[in-house]
């Protein structure tokens, strides 16, 4: 067997991966809770174009603190809600030599897991991979599928390099970066503007949003809010970010984001890590970003009817 | 028999100022459409603190051209949907000496019924009241009661004077302005914020948007931006209005607006009557409304989802 892996939040990505790097022959486990039976009794269940990604976990855990370590990687794939402790979740895990590869969506959300362990390393990544859980089989649906890795907050990383590699081994794409902060503002350009669009819309879909010249044009200039405050931390994004995203948005079928859904279910939305954590770094650099700010003071409300 | 009214849109306002007029002594008739058959049986049943209001129309009618004129005054209660045309529902009912009495909500409104209708006396109506339709009954809530009536655009108006006398008479609070268009900016520094606010957070209750600082800041700004507008058009709110609003709010139950109700069902919205239109005149008098701009893009895009 290869690396020792502990998967954290095996949803669909994290799933998705450990298939990529159990098929790459490491020793992939993971931390299950509310299908931890079903886990156990028959594995992840994978269809992919890749081929047959379905794998069964070394060791099915209830929490980390039940994992037999110590893993070489930490692979933490979670959402971060207000509900969610990221740091709590892998500290039981987390061994001299693990190095912890976080896998999440956002801005500014590596810090408090890189103060927490401040010993190992903390690789961070960005996901591009549409990949959704069915009734127990998690479902890979993009041909354009891609995890970008890179040391937390920057440079190169003999760790980040590593496991790029195993994920090509496994079939997967990967490329290790030594910018990954600018990487987060790349993935977010579009998580940031268009995931809080759909909840607040009440679940739209990527057409709904694009469906006029006006509804068009606000998503151009907030995708443009987001590109200057990028610049001003220091982050900047190609000038072309936005009729580029919104030119492939329209191929896309008209699909619900995660947070869309999420507000349709009443269930807690990653709203500081997307668009929380970017109000604030525009108001520290005073840059003007009404569209955001806007849009996260009603996240915020819709919020606080989901929460009574 | 007093004067000849028609109500045409019989929904819980119309129907509620209806038994008002009734009480008063005027012959008091009503377009029904989907409850025609139960008002013909019944007549409408009005629960107030202002006593039994119940009434029978002299006529029950399925549209204004089977109403035996003229009427007097047409009391038209309608809501502004794109699906709707107040011209198209009054026009058959219009006689020559006929006041068209226009209540409804939001701004920039009259001018259609005004170019339809030319040689008529429009009176616009603002009202205040909290009335709803529960299963039949119509529920008056409000102890703070009151139709703003005056003569569009502008102006002393003896047809206005005389239906804010008769609804006094009715018991209920009236009052002839002149400066109705005054009076409509005035009520919509409240509904074209905090009713797209409502629906946009899916269904927010008054009290959920006031929940934090930085919400009740923004619902703030907002105000402001549209008093900015309302002085922009000529027809300034005091400055205090956000502050007053806010306050005002705060000691309303947690009471979910009609525009976030609409959402919740996925039934048309009033829209442009209170936000498109407001958006529109700050572009033409180069007032910057961009929170107001957001929140109108957001509800074009909710409006697309519930028409896909």
């Amino acid at each position: 067997m290869g690396e020792k892996i502990l998967v954290i939040g095996a949803g669909a990505i994290g799933a998705f991966y450990g298939g990529v790097l159990a098929k790459a022959g490491c020793e992939v486990s993971a931390v299950a809770r509310s299908d931890f039976d079903a886990v156990t009794a028959g594995g992840y269940r994978i269809e992919s174009h890749l081929g047959d990604l379905s794998w069964r976990p070394a060791q099915v855990v209830r929490s980390a603190a039940d994992y037999k370590g110590p893993a070489d990687f930490l692979f933490v794939c979670v959402k971060l809600t207000a509900q969610t402790d990221p740091v709590a979740l892998m500290r039981p895990a987390v061994g001299k030599d693990t190095a912890i590869v976080f896998v999440a969506n956002g801005i500014d959300i590596d810090a408090p897991v890189a103060a927490a362990f401040p010993d190992n390393e903390l690789v961070s990544g960005v996901a591009y991979a549409a990949v959704s859980r069915e009734g127990g089989v998690i479902k890979h649906h993009s041909q354009y599928t891609r995890l970008v890795l890179g040391r937390y907050p920057g440079g190169l990383s003999a760790r980040a390099t590593r496991l790029a590699e195993l994920i090509k081994q496994g079939g997967s794409s990967s490329v290790a970066t030594e910018d990954i902060v600018g990487a987060r503002w790349q993935k977010c350009a579009w998580n940031t503007v268009l995931n809080p669009v759909s909840a607040l819309g009440g679940g739209l879909g990527t057409q709904d949003m694009l469906a006029s010249d006006a509804t068009t044009g606000f998503v151009h200039e907030a995708i443009e809010e987001f590109a200057a405050i990028a610049a001003a931390a220091g982050h900047p994004i190609p000038a072309d970010t936005a009729d580029k995203l919104i030119a492939g948005t329209r191929k896309l079928p008209n699909y619900v984001s995660s947070m869309g859904q999420d507000q349709l279910a009443g269930r807690p939305m990653e709203t500081e890590a997307l668009l929380g954590n970017v109000v604030r770094i525009a108001r520290r650099h005073g840059v003007p970003a009404t569209r955001l700010e806007t849009l996260y003071a009603l996240l915020k409300m819709a919020e606080q009817r989901s929460a009574s």
